[in-house]
């Protein structure tokens, strides 16, 4: 039998408790974070070293096996999701921090390393990580790669493509290859920004080179209420068109406020339509002034209460209601599920309008948080996986909110990638020539397809079959489509 | 006769004005910036439009014909070398500026549209377009995109690939593609990136949409001088290691201080041994407060004069030297030719000593001007193109330090791109499993490798045939290597 076969192979690789099969002990992979979609894979395998997953690949190569890889399993697409004839090739235990050199401001980290713990290694030397996904407690740094991760910090730090240098990487036919160097450019064709983002498809990254910068001697928040989401949307405009990039802009709609506030007594405005949160990070005084300007353009927007944090306690208070919406949606509604579109910022009052109209047509409550700064949007969809049809229509309205960004000239994703989830709409923001690129990539790098089968890139015949409208341009050339 | 074929076919797609062939049309596109090397191709073509180029493009690959793109001409490594047996495909047509939305910090260009028109053209909105090559004055956009460029302000605001959202490009094929988009990040592979810097091997660009950010209020710089090279080396890595990331960071060495101070009466310290220039932009008070903690370091890092530029003319004529160090080469020698490799900034004393050590064995002197903050070096290597042999060295001496940047870990490109002047040192910088990832993602874009052939990516086998030594890792694992 090939899965007897298959693990007898893995188990001359691997010790025997690092090879998986039971129904049991492969449960608990069956999903990631998007916990809607599930499947069983053949086997899980966790090895230890970069020479066992160059065994596990040569293996699954020659046995033409599909390979799954998973970090923490906090990804909110499902490109973790196993494959049910395939290998799940768990990262976990490779979790060392290889070296850190705090003169080039690098560290070499294993790609199990958690994201927070890159940071608490480095505090000694007065440096951090920059990019912090909400998960950052559990999230594992080489998922970050494969998704190319931001947090609320990207718009002044950028994605997780703008914070590593190197990459060590396993080619499915057990090929290594380094990519990327410490300069700021690298010879030949870039690789490093080509692996990054591209959700498990290309290859396996056993070794991550981070970039490490120095811990801000101060950070300083402005909290903005207002009582309408234009003005809000203005007031980011208006930040960011005086020439100031925030360490951090976020914005949160009246019914996440409420959520939250409820929970955490954060001191939000219960009145306000829209709330914004908007930090400096820098020298003392570059902080002292960047917030005195932004206090400034808040007021000339139109903001009815703005709070600049007195200490660290109060900034961290303002911040919890927004780091703490996701659990609060967990609270307010059995089960929510968390979208991830990117619109151009001068969208965003329509794209806000269009979604409550969605809201109210699919009878579901959608609460909106999002990192305004780079109009990376996260509607969080509340809804009842327990009522029939609940979780259908939630995915429905959840498709149509992507769809609404890709016409509103944005994107399907900030920052989660689109593995599973995001596929049938990844038809509707390319056409036939990039999906055909796309697919030429990937056969350049694994030409069996063996890696990540079915994921981020949908195949010519899923998009014909649904007959989906590619958007060429967005609004520039579909300026008759329904606005919202 | 195929020649004839071929420009009356290319005539059916162009005015007849718009298509050289003979040879004395052809002479001007004999080169690009890089002098030494010289071809003249069969044909230029001078299309306006992105129809025209597609069925240029169409023509070409019916025909089996190399295409090497040029943009201005004003690339130092050979990338827009014309091939004998091909089309140049001159791009200095497509010179618009399609459109500017000062909301979004954003303006579509076509590759024609010289870099610092860009600035010029937004200055109304107080907005630029931040990469600043030298020949920013010349050079087109669209060279930019295919050798990545970058500039002084690099440092603190990134290379091109960091400043375009979106390309819009041709296939081979004619196929037309757009890739990237307004959002912060894309969905599917990212093919911004891996076009950017592709040196026309992969597809035409026939638009970028290019960010602008909005002009800093103030700059101002110090200048530092230090009687000995390694303390300055030492002065960048600490204004870096205190958390300032300078608006630009030159260095500047003995000869080539002498060498411009005769010419431009800059104000530089004949006596110094090396010059640092740190600028800070941002705030008034942001610069204010930069400037002071910049002074202090330099101060504490043994400088042994340090200037603070009082006003916007100082600045300018403090920079003038760092501006005119390639011309001032060019008036104390008869040839130079610019090389331009990247190295950990650590490393910085030790090769510049082996450049020393270099110069003294090839009996050729050496300029050193370079971005000391992100370790870009550009010797200048002075010889005399009319004494037999002397290119041949200088070539040699060349090679050599290129090859010293990749034992200290560094790369062989800052910003230059690898054209035909480092493509043997391609062989150096990268093993097998690489150089055939290259080939491969080219052949998914190409695959009859016709655009800009034999540039960039050596074949295997001229790395065979030259018996260069793959150089794994840099220092770290080749610590038994000749350190200079």
């Amino acid at each position: 039998m090939a899965l007897q076969e298959l693990v007898n192979k893995l188990r001359m690789i691997l010790p025997h408790e690092a090879v998986l099969y039971e129904v049991e002990d492969l449960k608990p992979y069956e999903c990631d974070g998007l916990s809607a979609y599930r499947a069983l894979p053949l086997v899980v395998v966790l090895p230890y070293t970069e020479e066992q997953i160059i065994k596990i690949l040569q293996l699954c190569h020659a046995m033409r096996t599909p390979v799954v890889a998973r970090g923490a399993g906090t990804g909110l697409s499902g490109g973790a999701l196993p494959h049910t004839q395939g290998v799940l090739l768990s990262l976990a235990k490779l979790n060392q921090i290889v070296a850190i050199d705090p003169l080039a401001c690098t560290a070499r980290v294993q790609p199990g390393v958690r994201n927070l713990a890159i940071s608490e290694a480095v505090a000694v030397y007065g440096l951090y990580y920059a990019p912090d996904p909400s998960s950052q407690i559990a999230c594992s740094i080489g998922g970050n790669v494969a998704e190319n991760s931001g947090g609320v910090h990207c718009l002044k730090y950028g994605l997780t493509v703008h914070n590593i240098v190197k990459l060590q990487i396993v080619m499915i036919d057990g090929e290594q290859l380094e990519i990327g160097g410490e300069g700021l450019d690298s010879a030949g064709y870039d690789l490093l920004a080509l692996m990054t983002g591209s959700e498990g498809m290309l290859g396996i990254v056993t070794e991550i080179t981070v970039k490490l910068i120095p811990m801000p001697e101060k950070a300083q928040l402005v909290m903005a209420a207002f009582d309408d989401v234009i003005k809000a949307g203005n007031a980011v405009a208006n930040v960011i068109g005086a020439g100031i990039i925030p360490a951090g802009m976020e914005m949160m709609d009246k019914i996440t406020i409420h959520a939250v506030e409820k929970f955490l007594h954060a001191g939000y405005d219960l009145n306000a339509a829209a709330i914004l949160l908007c930090e400096s990070d820098g020298s003392a005084e570059e902080v002292t002034d960047e917030i005195k300007r932004i206090y400034a353009i808040m007021q000339q927007s139109g903001a009815t209460k703005i709070s600049t944090s007195r200490d660290e306690a109060e900034r961290l208070r303002f911040w919890a209601g927004r780091k703490a919406a996701f659990p609060a949606a967990g609270r307010v509604s059995p089960d929510y599920y968390c979208m991830d579109g990117t619109i151009p910022r001068k969208r965003l009052a329509d794209v806000l309008r269009g979604i409550e109209k969605l809201s109210q047509e699919y009878g579901l409550r959608c609460m909106n948080v999002f990192h305004a700064g780079d109009g990376n949007l996260h509607p969080l969809i509340l809804y009842d996986a327990n009522q029939a049809g609940e979780l259908e229509r939630t995915e429905e309205f959840g498709g149509k909110i992507l769809e609404m960004c890709i016409h509103a000239g944005g994107t399907i994703t900030g920052e989660h990638g689109v593995g599973m989830e995001k596929i049938n709409q990844m038809c509707v923001q390319f056409g036939k020539g990039e999906l055909e690129m796309f697919h030429a990539v990937k056969a350049a790098f694994d030409p069996m397809g063996l890696l990540n089968p079915g994921k981020a890139v949908p195949t010519l015949h899923r998009c014909a079959e649904l007959g989906a409208m590619h958007v060429h341009r967005g609004e520039e050339r579909f300026a008759e489509l329904p606005r919202f």
